[in-house]
């Protein structure tokens, strides 16, 4: 028992446990701390979530979350159509977003190869980067997946993809610490990590 | 900036960003999460917290958080009404219930008078206690106040409050380290200060 068989508040509760990073304790201490405003704190969030789950769209070009598609990056006309660079998730593409230095444009695979081979290439958006670069405005792809052992084997993998088409492939330089996720950077390592990128 | 312009998103984070023990990067992970399944997640969420903010009240009597008013505790003919403890927080009282050993009724203060004299009386529930107690019917308090400073000046506040009635005024036994907070002690400890609460 979480709280005292009030079952609006325990399924709350247990809702909110369930959110990465928390547990039932911190749970107990944001409902405790919701229920103090219901009109100024619960309610707004609860609004803000009902919004957000009715239009965030994933991105058909790129992968990214937006409330449009193609989202705001693609739609940029700003940004470098020319390079691309290549995240594992939505979550590293806010990472570079922050660091504010990247002015072209992205493609989230949405996740990794793993080293064994027990996720299929299928389940990850390589088709849809193909067929961006096979278009032929593309001179220059950036790997950008994180410095991990899936990261790599997902790169070696991209650089295979990529060998038909005549297309730059790059990768964030070897700034970023081994093992490390991008997601954990500080704005100086992303940006050095960009500028000194490689030939793959 | 911590996402990238996305109204609805930005705002749904900072949102979550300011609820206790969370920050920005934890507000993304959670959001991060939630959008990977708005219906299955991210609206059940919500009306959950649209659910609670509209049912939950504060109940007349004893302070307490709930969906009724007298709330399922004070309506209980199961729990024993002569005995009541006082409790600082909503957040003490459910730790109270979670060590499962109370069967008395609750009184929920609100908060502590601060030791130096900042916080006035009036801020706190002392009055809907003495109206309790002169009721009658009530034959033991327990005052289960933090064993703080202000948690020990709000406890001998209530002994005055309380001395003009035929009641007995006990303290939870201290088997609670000093400074320690209900909300963090284990189940054994709470049971044990329970079982030896002393007169005050
Ligand atoms: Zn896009
Ligand atoms: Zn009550």
């Amino acid at each position: 028992m979480i709280n005292m068989n009030n079952s609006t508040l325990d399924k709350l509760i247990s809702t909110i446990a369930k959110l990465p990073g928390l547990g039932p304790r911190s749970a107990r201490r944001i409902v405790l701390h919701l229920i103090k405003s219901p009109d100024a704190l619960m309610l707004p969030l609860a609004e803000q979530l009902t919004q957000a789950a009715e239009e965030i769209k994933i991105c058909e070009v790129c992968g990214n979350v937006d409330v449009v598609s193609p989202c705001n990056i693609c739609n940029d006309e700003k940004r470098d159509d020319s390079i691309v660079c290549v995240v594992e998730t939505v979550s590293d593409l806010w990472a570079l977003e922050r660091s504010n230095f990247f002015k072209g444009k992205y493609h989230v695979l949405g996740g990794t190869l793993s080293a064994l081979g027990g996720r299929p290439p299928e389940s990850l958006n390589f088709n849809s980067l193909s067929t961006r670069v096979a278009k032929g405005a593309i001179q220059e792809v950036i790997i950008a997946t994180n410095a991990t052992l899936e990261g790599q084997t997902t790169g070696h993998y991209i650089v295979d993809l990529l060998t038909p088409f005549e297309v730059k492939i790059t990768r964030l330089a070897y700034g970023i610490p081994m093992g490390g996720e991008l997601d954990y950077m500080d704005e100086g390592t992303l940006n050095l990590a960009l500028k000194m990128r490689q030939d793959f």
